[in-house]
């Protein structure tokens, strides 16, 4: 079992009928002395509140709200939270708050890093009942109500889920009910064509007809699918522009023959070049999503959500937000955020996200988004997320979704105090760690926020110029005297897609934060940072700290009294994150000795 | 079928006794008018004699002998070659002229660019006999005579061929003999562990028993079987080293059980720390080899055999002679050469080996080695090579094999003759290309000696630093200043492995041929070559030069009149190999600016 759960274990039936039934078995196992009477106001939804009356609690709520309830008197009990107050009240911000499982049908998982995939072996849904009831009742302590359990590369034989495969699927589902999680699928947009029809263009009356019917067979079997989720025209995948179409006639088409069902079409905004000439300094990869989406602001029909990226790249440890998550103001959006540490250490480095997401929604109005989606970091490892700590950004992220308003690192902090039973100092070190560890990551990966100095297509490991040369759009262009593109005004023009404060902040390399500096400008090694340091001892000096934090890190981690378990699993790792970060550290200061010829100014060893 | 076979159509029996009826079938199909009369003299092994009286010819040979005499006069009367002398007379120069094939047992070809394995299909041997018979024809056209058919790392279930394989084994053995083509197995150095024996220890007497009944249980199965060969202790291969032997204890031991029946023992000496630490100075890749050998000189069994490829790296575009085949004259040593385009185009760029070779043999007295092997170039494709072009190369091996004092571009003119059936003007248009591709595909390449610029492990296409920071031991550290490894006896010291007049050769940077500067020497980008051209200035020369030349090349090619099949695939490879040629040219030209800074002194575009 994992992580916080062990706190509250339960035997639940096989079968569970509803939410409510599930609170209701929750509260009796954790909390046995506590009187609680449960409420069902289905008016109430997601949303619940907690009455006190002497020692008699009442829990009102709509079905899963009366779940979200239980889950959060727990957690106030648990932790000695004292005498609940008289009266609270909550209910979340979004009401999609999602999961996107990139799982393919032979159960590998792209960018996995915790093992196969949960959900499916050999071309098909199979799972293990106990496995994913833990699971679903994981989502349902974090709030977390939507889960697409298929990669949006939708390989063979992944479409079947829509076909073939859709007894398997109502019967996941089924699985997931009673914990407040409904289905979403990944669907491939030229599916039609596996069926005689010779197209996929949305316009065509045969591919329309072609998904109402299928729409409505899916819903037959899964009333309370969610929706489809659709990666298009990106990567590879097929799409509307095959056929000189906009993606918000795209979208359309697909959210109509939804609509009957009360459906969702959340399509995402991953759309860019990925066959660039590196010798093109025209185009601009962060621009991409900007420019292909911004103009169709109120082309997309009410049950379409746009799903964008944090940030303008892809994932990367430092990224200023996507613009196009502050525009469109007339389109339904989701912020997507990924829980895989795809370019973050692959579950071996610690990696805790939430400093990241702080900044994120330091930047991002709550309402500038409906909902809000994360692709997951489990598998099959019997600790679900590979890392034992990794688990915290799946718990800090659901509580995020329901409540982007909390400070995220208060999250981290309740989550160890949850998951370990620490004395107040050890819990303290560990909590500081946690929160640290993006910093210490960045310093000892690629400086200021130029990103993608990693190992090609693995995405572990430092390769200054792997993807130099290469089709992707990610370039620093590193000489002998400068390093960094120019995304100003002058330069490639990506900051003129943010509003006016925020261009503000990133537009003069003067006042620019430093840790964004090289993601907006391209500045020689010569330029003094604020505080008087040249550019090129501030490389090197970062990542000689975070080298040397990263084995501070080591030995507090080895100090700290965790289970034996997660202590092997954790030290284990951590001894190979410090030869990543040395790796990391020496690669990259020999990068910009050999281009630069600047020496150290501390007289470190950095190798020729 | 293939190339220059295409001249001489046959039909041949399914069954066929011995190379000498083969010999008899050839003649009377392609020489009808011809009267030969064979006669068999056993003394006289491979070689052959023929003899004119008048209109009546005798070919006189041991029983292969006949087989290379017959082709010898097809090949003469073919070429309209007037009247025979009244004598010819000719023998191999080495009698083991071998073909390795990387062939895996699921049917994968490890460095292969002509489609899927001939011999091994879903875990066993499997072939097709009629494709077999003329790709044992071709060996037997060009004269080679031994055939290991397994990839050298013997990946699982491979080490069956010497188990439940060997019925399979000895099937396909009969289908080789009568072109007088023995088989060889690539051996398992670890395989007793699979026998519940626990150690593969080449001194304890249960290691050497099972080697000695494994050997007697194989050659009762397959008698002509020419050997075993062994890449031990390399790359992950498990070898003596495990144990604490030398690796002339590990080769005699297996020696030991061959010699009864005659089997020869083909060690590879491609031994070297693929571990390295890029940081480390002192290891130099180069020397690996010599520093693991040399001092063994004398200790090897009669039967046992050193493989050593052509270059102390790794069949690069250009490397100088390993020093190992120089050195230890009281050892039986083969030369290693390479036919697949591992790094040299993967039989997609034109690039025929006859001047490579003449290098090689310019350096490498006769003498030297007693025996000679090529990594094939073949596979399942129709064609059998992939690029029709690449099929020269195997011929000319085979002839070059038999006879290395022949000039090599002679054998290519002579394959052009009997493949194309083209006009005077045409032919020396197609030879003069191909003699230059080489030297075109060097110059768009990496620089005058340096290698290692590809794509790491795939090996097509430029990455400039894709080795530099890897375990390989295959670094070019180029900094703003300067580029190269220093191998004198100042630098690392490899130069001293070699004899007084090779290393005098290459010691001294104002006398080393330029394109090998880089190969042994670390240069200033400003180092004036002996043509008064700055070393960056002729960096960015052979770029430019390659790929004008490779696209005058393409229309050279377009102008010649291939059969419409060839032509296609000519045409189609070759459109991809201007596109690598284009990268490679920008890519490396745009790496070395950015590090030194350096404009053209032409004013010819180089990416920033």
């Amino acid at each position: 079992m994992n992580a916080w759960l062990n706190r509250f274990p339960v035997s639940l039936p096989e079968r569970l009928t509803s939410p409510e039934e599930t609170a209701a078995l929750e509260l009796r196992s954790a909390l046995p002395e506590l009187a609680v009477s449960l409420e069902k106001k289905e008016e109430m939804g997601e949303g619940f509140c907690l009455r006190r009356v002497g020692d008699r609690i009442r829990l009102l709520g709509g079905e899963t709200g009366l779940l979200y309830g239980a889950w959060f008197l727990m957690y106030f009990c648990r932790l000695g939270g004292g005498t609940l107050p008289d009266h609270v009240e909550s209910a979340p911000r979004y009401s999609l708050r999602m999961i996107n499982c990139w799982d393919n049908p032979d159960g590998t998982v792209e960018r996995g890093y915790a093992g196969m995939s949960l959900f499916f072996r050999g071309g098909r849904l199979a799972w293990d009942p106990a496995r994913i009831r833990t699971l679903a009742r994981m989502m349902a302590s974090c709030s977390l109500n939507v889960l697409c359990i298929n990669n949006v590369n939708v390989h063979d034989p992944a479409q079947l889920l829509l076909e073939d495969g859709l007894p398997d699927l109502a019967r996941l589902a089924a699985e997931f009910r009673p914990f407040g999680v409904r289905l979403m699928v990944s669907v491939d947009y030229s599916q039609p064509m596996r069926h005689g029809i010779p197209t996929a263009d949305p316009l065509d009356a045969q591919v329309q007809a072609w998904w109402q019917e299928t729409a409505a067979r899916v819903y037959r079997a899964v009333p309370d699918l969610a929706g489809f989720l659709v990666k298009a025209d990106s990567e590879g995948r097929p799409g509307p522009f095959t056929y000189g179409r906009s993606h918000a006639e795209g979208a359309n088409m697909l959210a109509e023959a939804l609509r009957p069902w009360g459906g969702m079409l959340v399509w995402r905004c991953f759309v860019y070049n990925c066959r660039q000439d590196w010798r093109d300094t025209e185009t601009d990869r962060p621009k991409a999503a900007w420019d292909h989406y911004a103009s169709l602001d109120g082309q997309f029909a009410d049950n379409v959500i746009l799903q964008i990226k944090n940030g303008p790249f892809d994932f990367q440890v430092r990224e200023p937000l996507s613009p196009l998550l502050l525009g469109m103001p007339n389109t339904h959006k989701a912020l997507e955020l990924q829980l895989a540490q795809e370019y973050t250490g692959h579950q071996i480095d610690l990696y805790t996200m939430a400093p990241m997401w702080q900044e994120i929604f330091r930047d991002l109005p709550e309402d500038r988004i409906m909902a809000i989606a994360a692709v997951s970091n489990w598998g099959d490892d019997a600790n679900y997320t590979g890392h034992p700590l990794a688990a915290v950004n799946l718990f800090t992220y659901g509580l995020l979704a329901w409540n982007p308003g909390v400070d995220p690192r208060e999250i981290v902090s309740l989550w160890v105090r949850l998951t370990y039973d620490f004395s107040p100092e050890d819990k303290g070190t560990l909590v500081a760690l946690m929160l640290s560890s993006r910093r210490v990551y960045e310093k000892y990966t690629a400086p200021l926020g130029i990103g993608w100095m990693v190992t090609p297509h693995d995405h572990y490991g430092p390769n200054p110029s792997g993807y130099e040369y290469d089709l992707w759009g990610t370039y620093h262009k590193a000489n002998r005297e400068a390093v960094g593109i120019d995304r100003t005004t002058s330069g490639t023009g990506y900051l003129d897609q943010y509003p006016p404060e925020l261009r503000d902040r990133y537009e003069n390399p003067r006042t620019c934060p430093d840790l964004y500096l090289l993601f907006f400008h391209r500045l020689p090694y010569a330029w003094r940072m604020k505080d008087g340091r040249t550019l090129i001892q501030r490389i090197y000096d970062d990542h000689f700290e975070g080298l040397r934090e990263t084995l501070e890190m080591q030995q507090k981690l080895q100090r700290l009294p965790f289970p034996e378990e997660d202590r092997n699993i954790i030290l284990e790792r951590m001894e190979r994150q410090v030869h990543n970060a040395r790796e990391w550290c020496d690669v990259i200061n020999t990068f910009f000795f050999r281009l630069s010829g600047v020496p150290d100014g501390h007289g470190r060893r950095i190798y020729d």
